[in-house]
């Protein structure tokens, strides 16, 4: 496992060499949120499917694939499917995001970038009202699929 | 205030015209952190500059840079300064991401985005050894400059 | 005016130089066209302000911000106001794309650049029922500011 | 065919989940055309491989293979083959843009995004000398491989 | 001087704080080679505006707008001019690469990088011929503007 | 061999086609350096992995990802693994980057933007102390894999 770390023991970041690994069909999925407040919840209206949360879902999807330019030592990887959904408990808006795909390497991160771009785009599109939302819980769900099997976070 | 929100009163999201501001001498800073369990600490190592924080430093700066490409409605801004730094308290990685600029508008997104794909970076460099770490707290610190003027989160 | 073409006598492509201009406030507006046939307009809805569009409008929004990146001799500008709008007429989807902003050269090309991937991402979205829609009509409609002064389209 | 729409059945925008398909090989051809008008005729000359076409089929390319940078629903694919031509009939320039590749989803969107923007860019190079110049007829030619097979415009 | 380090004295890197700086019209140039042997040069033709100075004098223009992208720590700049020039003297092709703008920083890294893309752009172009082209001398000419005044490499 | 010059008998500029080509595991291995000067080799310091090297690492490594972006009529590659090393000899800091993947046409280019970019990089680091550092030798080492067979840099 450490043999994976993105640095290696004289503390030089690297690029894990995936090239010896098989493609196999993977999938992972991460969460997060954000707390609107009273300003930010009546922003963003009750229908679930507004504005605010569309272009979110939007920029998170576009974020995924975007995630081997973010992250420095990410592989460019063939997302098949990437899912943003939405979920308003209370003033807690919940995002989670989902990517499938079939690679040398998981998806973990493209989920979590997902679901981080999301969240900061509904801030955006709500900043006008309430600065003070916090966006937390950004954590890995689950992940399916390559050598190191599936793995879910612990409830 | 409600004229700058990110979408109209008939739910189409715009792009906030800001051709009538002048631009002024703007700050923003924002927050969070990363929850490292002992794995994640123990790989992190003690120095404070090691490999993770500077490449996570590196990707926050990176990331802020490309703010307007990642927020569908952000406006594209001249950064002048982008500064990421990170504390280590007990388990908790706390990342603060500042940014400068003249603008019609402000860098509060610049500072969120900073600050998210740096975390994002760390859970990246140490995922290999701890998949469970949540990533949290991000919030704006304060902002100053522009016609609103300064704003600080309430303690 | 041919001093603005962008290439030289010797058939060499070359970024026209803008330094010597003074940056003025700047408006431009292209629109564009799709004929959508029935089962196009059939999958659009009649709301107008469906996914399709709003996903068209936010593509457009997004790709005008990366003109300079598209077009290989286009100058960066800093782009204030950028807004894509819908009209169905009959099976004719008609977009228009205006930008402002201050610069020193015009924004003629990041209106036609929104209107056209703006037009694309329409028919991306409804594809799956009709391949055969043809996007046509793109054109400016006028441009205000700089030297060369106002210009509008001929009707 | 309608499990391909780009939004589902509430009006939410989705990217196509396509991990269950086969990769195949495949094609897609578009094509669009700019009317010039004389002073763009002038300006263009008469070799057919100029600096305007070449510029213009450069830019094409490149924006073939950011395409799914630029329309938000669409996969990542790798590109094998990128083919952009021009043919000049009396004042009418028009742009072919073929594309392959081996993918789980076609590359029509490929096609005409390269076509698209390689027209901006002729309208780029030559609107110093006339900006009332329109591009139009952006359409689809044909599109081979993949589960829904051979597709043809209509004559 | 050392203020500019884009590192503290803790060795952390740092994108230097322009902001109490004023914008100043400024200038930078940068040159290169490439040595191409005999099948390089026979590949390249004599025209000196052919296919590949053309491609590469593109790619360089391109990539000087895209400096901040590339380079970490770079600032993003509003680039108002950048010209990419090739001069063959025997087997040698010197490419030289002038940017121009008004900024609080300079274009050095913007006219450096433009030249290395238009020489690896070149490479790329001939490289089915011979791939032991060589590619160096890559410095900075001169550079006018700017608070430490103007620069000229030494003869 | 000249089937997969980039531009036709006619000079214009064309991305091979490699569709019918096998995907083979293919790696490539360039080099390059740049001459410090008393100044700069001061303030790179002697460790071999401070903020300068790191942040070159890191961003030839990124530059690397995206050569397909910066190379006009390179083809989009799945990238495997990337490495950046340096080593200091004297006033001469030279980098060797190399590539590794699994595709239909090999990663020469990935590989020499690679160490193009971290030598241009050091220079950014660099340049407050010395404006006058040349970068050199930028020349591919070797590269396996694919249907033209294994090559070697002559010594």
């Amino acid at each position: 496992m450490e043999d994976n770390l993105h640095f290696d023991g004289a503390g030089k970041p690297r690029m894990v060499d995936v090239s010896r690994k098989h493609p196999t069909h993977r999938t992972a999925t991460a969460t997060g949120e954000i707390e609107l407040g009273e300003k930010g919840l009546a922003a963003l209206g009750s229908s679930g499917k507004g504005p605010v949360e569309t272009t979110a879902a939007l920029a998170g999807i576009q974020a995924a694939k975007r995630t081997w330019e973010l992250i420095p030592l990410c592989h460019p990887l063939p997302l098949e499917k990437v899912d943003v959904v939405f979920d308003l408990c209370d003033a807690t808006l919940r995002c989670t995001c989902t990517v499938k795909g079939e690679a040398r390497t998981g998806f973990e991160m493209e989920a979590m970038t997902g679901a981080a771009i999301a969240l900061l785009t509904v801030y955006d599109m709500l900043k006008a009202v309430d600065k003070g939302m916090t966006i937390g819980g950004i954590h890995l769900l689950e992940k399916t699929g390559g050598k190191s099997g599936d793995w879910k976070c612990a409830p």
